[in-house]
């Protein structure tokens, strides 16, 4: 498939615009949280589908739209993903790769792209049957990567990243059709309260905050950098917050944090000298895969959103010795 | 007395050498923490000195550097006082003051200096017998008030506050010459680990954290929005969070933290729709006046340092009624 032949999909069959309106609005969810039961949108009591989550979990994960699981990794398969995450960031030749996001004042590395590209170790960490088996049962179906990344939040001076919901960018800028995403953000190093971890706001999966503005070219460029346009309006993040709270997802390495891609996140600076990463997967279901981007701007590179390299993940069982 | 008449120190008799060194340091503290055992340094298990604190309280206090104090002010006495913040917020007169730090982007007030000068309210506030009685505990003397002021942290753009010791400033910039201060921060909102909370790193204060740099001109007047001189190097942070950890001080609208004068502290951004408002009191030993500011500058203002106006707080009781 090429992004030439998918053509520009009609306003009409938008189901979430965004960056259209110059006023804010929550809009109805319109997909399913749960794709097990799509026509009632919810889980029967004692009922789940089949697969790793019993079924108090994702009821939950319905109703929050998120699951926090403790001592998902082992200390030492953290070991060896810290190990191989060090190998990265000391590599000169991955710093230079376009896809890699480099501190503006200085050459550290903050975030790399398609880490399951890059990394054979990371790759194969995408295929742990333990989180390849949660994505399809959430979504039911197969999976494939729609983005992987290693986010590094250095002590001192870790900027915050402020709220947003990554289906929003992921379907005006990435043209996914629906909210059929779940995104895993595994912590490589602990995440306290005073390190800038990841915030979320429970419930605000179930409603869509469409954005205002419109966007310009090329703004992947500097949106991993600075975020001018798919942010949410305050009155918007002041009701969902009235409404379901924030949950700071605090925990040792090896937590999992489980998401949907509608649930509102974002994160506070860093002054601390502890410095916070993670792993983060994006499974989406197969059959939801992009269109073209429904602000009608050219496609982000694959690195950014996977578009035609839609390989299913096909579980495994993965060793983690460390090399 | 006249600053004029004030000899500059000696750089011999200057006991905490900060922004002189182009190598930071951490200096043993050479002034007691607890005032009423100076020569042993000590409290003695069960006695302490006369005052609201018990001996427990103290004890903590000298080991930790800080005391969180929850449920200090009834709601009725935060209403009261939130009532007041609101009318000086709203005051344009007050934006337009000196002592009015106002939001680079927006008229926003971020902080008002001085609050007990040109507030009654505050004034009266700063003077309730159950905050004075403790600091005249801790410091054992009478005090008079240093420096007051409101700090507003805006929802959504709240911005962080980097690590430092206020003591380093008042010492350096002002002309304190011993750690005999201790601080109020008085809860008027709410304080979650969501909204940049006061951090706090236990045992601090038993160091000095000399700085590197000089002090340039009149730096208080972009200071206040932005540091650069008077910041810890981030090796000395490491150690002491290494030793101390990190304290986040949440907690309900009321609640008070009394901490040293020493004590490092900072606070993350605010994302969160949830401003954070509070009160800051600093009490100071009249044994400690203000001598000329030991980077031989021109001292800062007096509503920022107070040099002249040194009256005695005589502790009073305080009725909270709303105007």
């Amino acid at each position: 498939m090429s992004f030439c032949m998918t053509p520009t999909p009609d306003r009409l069959q938008d189901r979430y615009p965004s960056r259209i309106s110059d006023r804010p609005a929550l809009l109805p969810r319109l997909d399913p949280v749960l794709y097990r039961s799509s026509e009632s949108g919810q889980v029967a009591s004692g009922q789940g589908s089949a697969g790793p989550l019993i079924a108090a979990q994702q009821k939950r994960y319905e109703r929050e739209g998120f699951l926090l699981l403790p001592d998902f990794f082992s200390a030492e398969e953290i070991a060896a993903c810290t190990q191989e995450l060090d190998r990265l960031c000391q590599s000169e030749e991955v710093k230079r790769r376009q896809e890699a996001i480099v501190e503006p004042a200085g050459d550290d590395l903050r975030s790399l792209f398609a880490v399951h590209r890059i990394s054979p170790f990371f790759k194969a960490v995408a295929a742990d049957e333990r989180l390849v088996q949660i994505a399809e049962q959430l979504l039911e179906s197969p999976v494939y990567i729609h983005q992987s990344r290693i986010n590094l939040k250095p002590g001192f001076t870790g900027k915050e990243f402020y709220w947003h919901s990554d289906f929003e960018t992921w379907h005006v800028e990435d043209g996914m059709p629906h909210m059929r995403a779940v995104s895993f953000s595994l912590l490589l190093t602990p995440n306290f309260e005073y390190n800038g971890p990841l915030m979320l706001v429970p419930g605000s999966h179930t409603r869509f905050a469409a954005c205002v503005g419109q966007t310009p070219e090329n703004h992947y460029q500097v949106s991993l950098r600075r975020q001018e346009y798919g942010v949410p309006a305050p009155e918007l993040l002041t009701q969902l917050v009235a409404e379901g709270g924030i949950e700071t997802c605090t925990g040792a390495a090896g937590t999992l944090v489980v998401f949907d891609c509608n649930t509102m996140h974002g994160s506070a600076s860093n002054i601390s000298p502890l410095p916070r990463s993670n792993l983060f997967l994006v499974y989406n279901s197969l059959e939801n895969r992009l269109q073209a981007p429904y602000c009608g701007l050219p496609p982000r590179p694959e690195y950014i959103a996977t578009r035609e390299q839609c390989e299913v993940v096909v579980p495994q069982t993965v060793e983690y010795s460390s090399p």
